[in-house]
This record gives C-alpha cells, sequence and structure tokens, in this order.
C-alpha cells in the first residue's frame, strides 16, 4: 500500500506538461499530467490492446478524439478511450489530469 | 471511447455511500464513490490478485489500512493497494472518490 500527494509531488512547467509516474504494476500505470493554460497533449495513439482513462482533477479544457472532434473536459469528467484509439487533450486554463493504462504500457 | 461527467451522473444519499459504475471491460473497472460526511467505505479486503486505486477528486477524509492505521485523504491524493491487503475509506467531509480496479473483479 502505498499514497502519493500529487499536488504536493507534481508541478507545472513552461515548456510542456508535466508529467508525475504514480504507480507501475504488472496490473496498471497511473500518471498524473500537469498541464498549464494552453498546453496540449496531441493526438496519439499506440496499436496495442488496453485502454486507457483520463479524469480531470482540476481546471478545464477539451479531450481530443479522432477526426478533430473535442470534448469538454472539467472536474470529475473521465474519457475511456482503447489506446489504439486516437486520444488527447487540450487544456484551457491550467489542469491536473489523472491517466490510468490497463494493461501498463 | 466514451465520456462520464461523474458530478453529473452521481449523486450523494443519507443511507450510504452512492455508487456509480463508470466503466467495466476486461482491462479495468472505474467507479465513482460520492461520500457524506461521516460515511465510510469499512476496511475490507478480497482474496484475490490485483491492485485498487483510489484517489480524492473532492472533500477530505482518512484511508483506513489494517491494524487501525489511517492515512490523510484530501484532493489530489491517491492510495494504491493490492485488493487482497485492508483498504477503507472514511469521509470528514463530504467526498467524491475515484477507484480504479484491475484486473476488474
Amino acid at each position: 500500500m502505498k499514497k502519493v500527494s500529487m499536488y504536493e509531488e507534481n508541478s507545472f512547467k513552461e515548456s510542456g506538461l508535466s508529467r508525475l509516474l504514480v504507480h507501475d504494476s504488472p496490473y496498471f500505470k497511473i500518471l498524473n499530467f500537469n498541464f498549464k493554460a494552453g498546453q496540449e497533449l496531441p493526438l496519439h495513439s499506440h496499436d496495442i490492446e488496453g485502454q486507457v482513462s483520463i479524469a480531470v482533477l482540476e481546471g478545464k479544457g477539451e479531450f481530443l478524439a479522432a477526426e478533430g472532434a473535442t470534448l469538454p473536459a472539467e472536474p470529475g469528467d473521465i474519457l475511456i478511450s482503447e489506446i489504439a484509439e486516437p486520444h488527447g487533450l487540450k487544456a484551457e486554463t491550467d489542469m491536473r489530469v489523472l491517466v490510468t493504462i490497463a494493461p501498463p504500457i
């Protein structure tokens, strides 16, 4: 058992999203990404099996999907996507998100 | 790909924690539990392989662990536990938490 205080252990960077590896095990990989307003995780996909969830902890922006589609991303919103399906995020305000990948990449 | 707005789709109940099944797949199971102040997920464990993460979205309380141990649970805090290891949560204020189980129970 372990606890991670993401708000204390991760910060924001001017150069791009700030990435904290929270946990990595045979079961899942958990990351915290912090975005300054305007930063993004570009639309991407990996040709492997599994799913990823992206939960908004703080701030607002847009989830990015295939063919230019977007979905509002606000606190309490969670996106679930196949890893092989294009997904991304663009921050309008400073944002903190929790990313879980299973099985771990 | 799907999006769930947990703050809109789940509420609080006087009778006990309010449980929203966010997602269930062969890869992971994702739940949102809302607690009114004073409610708890009692210390429990299941004798199966896998891990569970519990992330605090809103509110504060305590993570519960074996032998009466507790850990502060505040926004941005995440607990990772073996499913077979005793874990739980007690809310001091109203709380919203995100629970991810892999592999799914």
